[in-house]
């Protein structure tokens, strides 16, 4: 644990009897019934109000991760919620914590990879060639290329890809990502697939997003969806299925000591 | 673990290797870049976009509840993070597991006595005073009022009523909330403060949102305000110090066997 | 939450440059390689040791409810180690989650019927078919009869009671389990099961353990429990079955708003 | 998530109508009343019942790391479970999550230093002398040395290697851990504490735990610590007071736009 050097703060809230000040504003005069939840969220984190760039960029990147059917993180809900139904905030926490490095820990990393070829002195194309090779020399996962199911290009990162020419940012990041792309082709001698978290993390490095804030954002979002797939289970109970199917699935095997 | 009793089945997402679509819609074509995200919770939640009056509403109910400073809920997700930085998921769900009865579930409990008093035969005036009488002579806390910091009156319960005028909701929840404050304080023989609670309940109630899912609506945006923990903790740790106050704030007490 | 009304203390632990006190023993002359684990699990808990009956009864309760297999709550805390294996704890609290009224609450909901039959003051067999013709005319779930798997008995419940009386600890609370059972085979007309919920929770109030605390016991041998998963996962990992298996047998049904 | 390349298989648990097995064994005829949580705990997670200097071992690193006072994750426990009390397992969850590679994490990382020191071909002075040295230069943290409350020496370090001189397993990971203490001492030129992390890993490797399952262990212990602090919260709070204190030690910064 860090030791605060100078005096403890915060800046999040503070409140007297009759108000409460949200980072400065008050949230009943400037707030409720002025700004939506995804300027509240932004504000909340960065301390100021999103652009209405900024804003959009929020909401595709919320809405593109939302809902992602059966995950494995939805059926850990689904499965908590079954047993411990009195407490939805339990169902919720529990497919929260399959939020890690395989799955959101992508979209940092592809940042990570994104800013290197951005801040790279010899350009760009150079630096995309560069990184492919390293990665294929290394026999390492690139980070946001590749996935199971969309072949050959992932119809999230066509579409953000196109937002971004939309809303004039498709800047240095996202030509990172396009260049990253082409490189990877000719290195790995087919096309890989650019995923979601590849696009994602290019239109918030547009934005400016800092890449170890956006694992938050795509929490609130997994949040979101998991709350859906609560409110599903509870009309339309798929557990005992689930549970069924795992048992059915796995086959006893005797015990071998470790 | 309730058995399903017809084929099982789920309606949020299916997807092929060109599209996605969440509930009938495609992700790519008819959501990204189109909705927000406010829109998209109560689309993937509910089956249905909102309409302009129910997604004020919901923004509103969101802004109201994500920032509470350090509360509880905050203080664990610090806390949590602190000791296990490299899981931000983990920080935040711990929060959120403090999103229990005492917080949100009066969001619940305020919207079933509102409800009691709606659907009373005898009319709201009558039924108010008839559940303030009941509340007071059984000695039960009355779900909805009273606040620790916000006298005489809680601040967002006045600015989300005035909004239930401006949108034109102002209906029988909201007018069985406002009798139902008239009659404590006659039965009480004292002012008692409306809180947030009881007033967020009445407008949800208003769009009818069934009350078994506003605890679904509060855990999302207590995510998005628990994230802002995060994020500021990362930059100016508190945890050290909340640690040591603690600490400092108890002292030892001999054992006494059970 | 509630405020203290005293001074806050707590007697769990104290330390200082060259000792550390738990519960006023000091830790490593008096604890450490002096007692085991259960020893000092109930030590903790409660502020004094068990007697040689007491751990024997603990023992076998931890020993009972360990393992479960492929439950819902190994399945969650499967899942989420697969999707964030560098957060170990994430998983077990992920399966922890899942240990909620359904599987853990009937302990105590069982204890507290076994309360009732004991305390009722015309005898434990007037009372327990009292009980069971209650619960019959009420059409409600009775807590610790029935098993979706184990029948005609639960052999976990034959074993108990015979440690019980291995133990010379076969008193009142079991007496009324045995009752209890005789008059629902009457009532109901059919032999249903005692399961473990109901022969644990007679083995936990024959040695005073106050009902509030026995899902306290229960969620650390469900811990351990998981922590066998998440190391079987380590090596053997199911979580790709198991999420295809539930995957598959979920179909997708068009949306209907809510 | 990994694809199972084999049959999907699991040793743990199988069970029919009559009988239970875990890892092979009858549960209610070889389990239940014969072994004790600590056996059952290696059991269940290795696949084969430890030895008596096995399950001493086991003992000791529970009974040593299982109460902490006060400490970050007991905190985050009592908080949740105060705003929460109708989920136990949401607090002890919560705690967990704090369980992470702050605390738990340096189990590991001296398992892994003292592995790398007995394996140096050049001996184990050596090679303690090169990692002392490594350390320093490169001014990274040394897992397993340092500790801020108990000086010169950590007295459960004394007690732990102590009880290996009894327990007759006082071999090269003991030796190792010794040696690098004094490397450590000579090359930062003061002596550094020796901290409980580094002499439990040490005992950990000697009966052959691997180490990535030691935190499986530490989990379990710390969830029954985290029990004993919700236990005596219930009778007890402390929430109201930990949480006043907090705010009181933390003072309001104006907002700055990140």
């Amino acid at each position: 644990m860090q030791k605060t050097k100078t005096a403890p703060t915060s800046s999040l809230c503070r409140f007297n009897e009759s108000s409460i000040f949200i980072r400065d504003r008050d949230l009943c005069e400037e707030l409720i019934g002025k700004v939506n939840f995804t300027q509240m969220i932004f504000f909340d984190i960065l301390g100021r109000m999103p652009s209405r760039t900024e804003e959009a960029v929020i909401n595709a990147m919320m809405v593109t991760l939302m809902e992602h059917g059966l995950a494995p993180s939805a059926i850990a809900t689904r499965l908590v919620y079954s047993s411990a139904p009195e407490a939805l905030q339990g169902a919720v926490a529990a497919g929260l914590l399959g939020a890690g490095s395989v799955m959101l820990g992508t979209l940092e990393q592809a940042a990570e990879l994104l800013e290197k070829i951005v801040q790279d002195p010899e350009g760009i194309q150079s630096a995309a060639e560069k990184q492919a090779r390293w990665y294929r020399e290394n026999r390492l996962p690139l980070p946001g290329f590749g996935h199971p199911d969309h072949k050959p290009d992932d119809p999230r990162t066509t579409r953000l890809f196109a937002l971004a020419e939309e809303l004039d940012i498709s800047g240095r990041y996202v030509q990172s990502c396009k260049s990253l792309s082409v490189a990877v082709d000719e290195v790995y001698g087919k096309h890989i697939t650019v995923n979601a978290s590849a696009s994602m993390a290019a239109l918030l490095c547009e934005i400016g997003i800092p890449k170890e804030l956006m694992r938050g954002f795509a929490v609130i979002c997994r949040s979101a969806g998991l709350v859906a797939h609560v409110c599903e289970e509870m009309n339309n109970p798929l557990a005992w299925t689930i549970s069924q199917a795992a048992e059915d699935a796995v086959s006893y095997r005797p015990n071998e000591p470790a």
